[in-house]
């Protein structure tokens, strides 16, 4: 069996590129396992494909192989990498798209000693895996797919590149805690990273930022509480830790993004019904 | 070879979540078929899934496994479960999602007595296959995916769950019918039931339920005659048996529901042009 | 193993027809090896699902088989068909749709005489190989779908239909080509062919056709170059040869078709400044 490979891109489904990628993989490596993670990150978004590379990164096979393209660098002297945690094998831009799943890996697989799980990545310089001729605007389909399927048939990691220590990383946008001198959190200000489909304000506060009684402030709307799932708390808005281990706001039945008009970036404060 | 395994959700394919879904099946059964029924169900709207399953199901390998996930409750006490018709199962919240398509495969199995299929149903309350964390908020991840992995494998049903003989439906719209003394339909009433892509409008109303020389009638829109295919008739409309089986009102070469502004829940009246 | 089945039709992922689809396929062929190339064609738009099919013909492998189905005419007279290209097969309505990527592949896989490889086509007309119940509206399901499985499982050509010699085909737009004595392109007339998910304008004018110092025209926007990727040029728009080797208008991080406002038909002149 060989090993699975995961597709993530801004390509979109309307047009033929995502279809493009599998047929090169399938060419190369008939008996592919081929998934879809999304293809609708916001085009040339490196940073919204950063943060759903993220979501993915724990549930991922353990010898799986990720590729992943949100590329408006794409025929400049920005490199095509590959970097492997454990057995996850993840093939890209070198822009910092594949940065924060690679540092949730790493810190998540830390060995008993806890050593962080060190990444392993080279630089995709082995023309001789990839397509005869090289576009200046397609390297999904002319590099980092047929590097895919060499590398699911089995081809370890040395034979597709040399070997690199630098790779790019985007900057996680931090939260900013307030605590007590007992280390008990106070307050903590962080953002929206992310609105899902169903209108969810996804923040970067994860559940153990968030103060006893929380009191949740999202431009003027305020929330009170940890809500246990979706149909509960007594307002039209709740706040909750959702699947992701992170704060988010959310509305029964409704859209907390339309309700509140919030959005990425949208500065996110919880302080203590106790604190005040 | 393993059961494959369909997928219909409202998880959309913006997001990460359907990709999460196929990452936890696939940790678990490397070798899982999996196929996407649709992720395009209206955020929780569990009557368009129900409806959507409900045409998807006669075509189904007899030995799938669906995983249906619609599930505005989850995280409160509406409970996971599964049931089964002949070698079909289907996963999923117990809110009515799955009740079309069981209703249906029932009657369609029926052996040669004349006497329906039963339908095998459990309550998924075994937590030993499932994922160890189990989130108030992504049951599709957590207990569908899973389950769905295992059974896939070859676990029975009993293995995963409690049998139950309580399963939640949704109630199907009716079709009034009047009929002559002979039992001949005169006039038949239903409702749009679904709007498609091309904008046909599809009705409940079925074959056996349209009288002889029809006259359909939506919103303030007649039509005359059933066509053979969506290039007939003379108007702009045209009223056809579409591909469930079910009476559609469909524009040659437009959409239905622009040129009407009719949508789901629309009344439609059949009646016979002999009568009047 | 069996051949591959890809998948191409403007049925959308919002309906189940595609997941109807899948089901009948695996249904008949469990370990069929699914593809979705794209789904997303514009209601009926046949031109457009030529051109789709013709971008990924040169990638697919080359025991292919290729569901097409785009299908205003389905259930009148027009035929269904099945062709073949060396080893690969492609399924679907006699409208034209195939026609592009036919015409593509047999002149690419000219064998070295400098014949083009002959194209094989069948009239699909061996009901035994379809569903039981063909309905006048959905032959994607009842008729193109069982057919791919039976002859993905192995089945040959001759055994689905009878031989024919009269596809039909679409026109392809033409390029016009002024050139000097010695042939050198001084001036190419084209047309705007397909708006990608970026907003790139992609045209029927090829690599060969662009002559030197190209300076490219469409509608009031003038382009002066041709850039080596996506980030190079000194203007607001850039002017390059994307990767299926047609020239096209692009805007660097941002969509050429919303800052221009040109479309699919939109003429593109592309003159030489050293002509001028």
């Amino acid at each position: 069996m060989t090993r699975p490979i995961f597709l993530l891109t801004d390509f979109g489904l309307t047009d033929t590129y995502v279809g493009i990628v599998k047929s090169v993989i399938l060419s190369i490596l008939p008996t592919a396992c081929l998934v879809d993670l999304t293809h609708d990150i916001p085009p040339q978004d490196v940073r919204a494909g950063a943060y759903a590379l993220l979501t993915v990164a724990p549930y991922l096979p353990t010898d799986a192989i990720v590729v992943a393209v949100v590329d408006p660098g794409v025929g400049t002297d920005r490199r095509p990498v590959a970097a492997q945690v454990d057995g996850r094998t993840f093939i890209g831009p070198d822009n910092g798209l594949l940065s924060w799943a690679l540092a949730t890996l790493t810190a998540a697989s830390s060995p008993s000693a806890g050593e962080p799980t060190p990444i392993r990545a080279v630089v995709l310089d082995h023309p001789e895996v990839w397509l005869p001729n090289v576009s200046a605007t397609f390297h999904g389909r002319d590099i980092f797919a047929p590097v895919a399927a060499h590398l699911a048939s089995g081809l370890p990691l040395s034979t597709i590149g040399t070997a690199t220590d630098t790779l790019r990383s985007l900057v996680l946008p931090s939260v900013e805690r307030e605590a007590n001198d007992g280390g008990a959190v106070l307050a903590a200000r962080g953002e929206v990273i992310h609105v899902d489909r169903y209108g969810n304000l996804i923040t970067n506060v994860l559940a153990a930022d968030v103060p006893a009684n929380p009191v949740t402030n999202v431009d003027d709307f305020e929330v009170r509480g940890v809500a246990a799932h979706y149909q509960a708390g007594d307002g039209p808005l709740l706040a909750l830790i959702g699947s992701s281990g992170r704060l988010e706001i959310s509305a029964p039945n409704a859209s907390a993004a339309a309700m509140t008009g919030a959005g990425v970036g949208a500065t996110v404060v919880v302080t203590s019904a106790d604190a005040s």
